[in-house]
């Protein structure tokens, strides 16, 4: 198995890919395709004594800034990681890509270049979130900030079958965001979502989700337009960041508060593990055609190898073909209640 | 000064309005007109010992819940403690009116009965809430659902005007809640509405603000349409309410935990109070003619107090005043554009 991996992506590139992908090749036994500038990453692997057994470099001389504008970038840089990478995904070069560079340029990328799975016009940017029950799925995170009611139905369908998938989650509920629980509640666009995810075939749909109860895990899957669901992932990061550093000042405020710290250190880091995104990997674009995973811009080592982890899961468990035959038959159902 | 309080609405009530009441009262020197079952008030406040000394009452023997439609609920319910109340303060029988009921009656009731401000079509839900720097004023918080551009630019200025006048801020940072700093992000109706609020005389617009920055507190006021404003809102308790609750649960862990807590039990409990939105009373419906408060459906004793204290400031600073003539400029500024 061959993972794609962009090495120029991210905050803390190339140091923390080349790390990531290390540990990915030690434990899980895959192959990377190292993306990036080779000359660089030969020295930094060398001064840090990263071993590159199980790594294939492919030099690329150029990379897609986060303040690149994203089609125009694609279209442009040729021979950027995130271009080469998803044509080598394309052409069968790899079975999966993993960056945790620009969202907007692999989302452009994808759809331009991997293409998408039929009844899919974009890809969504699914996210795992920490929930106090379990962690769910929301998406779209941020990639189509308009959707129409079609889309959110796939969103339904496609988040159904990630978790069953990928987090061994049976029957999954399928939750709609809104403003309310009942189906009257919301937009024009979300009252015709509810009525479209109410009929759709081989999901467990459980109504509308208030913004209150997201937080609780109910669901297991979060629908929403990639605006509210940047609103709904960006805010529960600046909230809990917020919240633990409020937390931390009253820790090193005194001597009794270091002493509380030192006493429920075990039970604080449970709780910021239980937090911290980085320990689910990176966000899948779900409906592209092959496992395409978008890391954290701040990813660590550690996080980039849980998203090769979780690339690698996708390639064994087929996601994007089980993914293909939920969505064929949501069209044949749809054909067929147009025919009745 | 007198401040119709609706006696019946909310979850605690009767016995919260009565205490909330008596403590205002006492503590703020205002007449309150208290609308409800007469019957049902005077025997609660005898078995709990409640003075009535400066309370009116006015019998009401209907009350609003919170799953009537609201429309409906208006018209229909002309003895409602909402419709009594309104009705009162447009005809001159209150100076405010305060009530812990359905927003959405409130919120209907408060557009048809009691008006709102010329160039305001309905009136927003703002809501002061808690953030690391300073507090800030988010509107809408969910009561128009779909907004235009015009109305997210009315929202900045009455939010303005709101901080200035209540909260002593000079010259109020106003931001628009998107996701992207650059002028070009979100829905087009955000892009439409930043160019707009870019213009407006007499507001400091400081640009679009994302999501993970709101809990800081950077911006004063921070405008958003009502779905938008309902997700930040409601997730932001849902997610305190997760967290503070898993902290919880580590301090009743064991022994070490319970200790521990013993220890910042100080520092918590200001934690605690700063996320509180119960401290600063409640939401006002901006861009009504006269001052209209929801307090929240949940509202204690001390909500209801708070409520009735910032209703009183409405009136002392002539609040709506003041706004009609910031909406005024707003509106001779767009005839001077329109004419050049």
């Amino acid at each position: 198995m061959k993972i794609l991996l962009d090495m120029m992506g991210g905050d803390n590139a190339p140091l923390a890919p080349l790390e990531g992908a290390a540990a990915a090749i030690r434990e899980y036994g895959v192959q990377i395709i190292a993306l990036g500038d080779e000359a660089l990453l030969k020295k930094t692997a060398q001064e840090h004594n990263i071993p590159l057994d199980g790594m294939e470099f492919v030099n690329c001389t150029e990379t897609i800034a986060m303040c690149d504008e994203p089609s125009l970038a694609i279209r442009r840089k040729k021979d950027s990681t995130i271009v080469v990478g998803l044509q080598m995904l394309h052409d069968g070069g790899g079975d999966a890509f993993v960056s945790a560079g620009s969202t907007g340029a692999i989302h452009v990328g994808t759809s331009l270049i991997v293409r998408t799975l039929a009844g899919v016009k974009r890809p969504a940017l699914a996210t795992i979130m920490p929930a106090k029950k379990q962690p769910f799925l929301l998406l779209d995170c941020g990639a189509n900030v308009e959707c129409r009611a079609e889309m959110l139905t796939a969103f339904g369908v496609m988040g159904s079958c990630y978790m069953q998938r990928m987090m061994n989650r049976t029957s999954p509920a399928v939750a709609l965001a809104n403003n309310g629980t009942e189906e009257t509640k919301g937009t024009p666009l979300l009252r015709e979502a509810y009525q479209m995810l109410k009929k759709t075939p081989g999901i467990r749909f459980v109504g509308n989700i208030e913004p209150r109860d997201v937080p609780n895990g109910d669901a297991d899957v979060v629908v929403c337009d990639g605006f509210t669901g940047n609103v709904i992932l960006k805010l529960s990061e600046g909230f809990a960041k917020m919240l633990l550093g409020m937390l931390k000042d009253i820790f090193l405020a005194n001597l009794a508060g270091k002493l509380a710290y030192l006493l429920i250190r075990k039970g604080l880091g449970g709780l910021k593990k239980q937090m911290d995104a980085d320990e689910y990997g990176g966000a899948p674009l779900l409906g592209a055609r092959q496992p395409v995973i978008k890391a954290h811009g701040s990813a660590k080592a550690k996080t980039i190898q849980n998203a090769i982890r979780q690339a690698k899961l996708c390639i064994d468990t087929d996601l994007c073909g089980t993914m293909q035959k939920a969505l064929d038959d949501l069209e044949a159902e749809k054909e067929k209640a147009a025919q009745a």
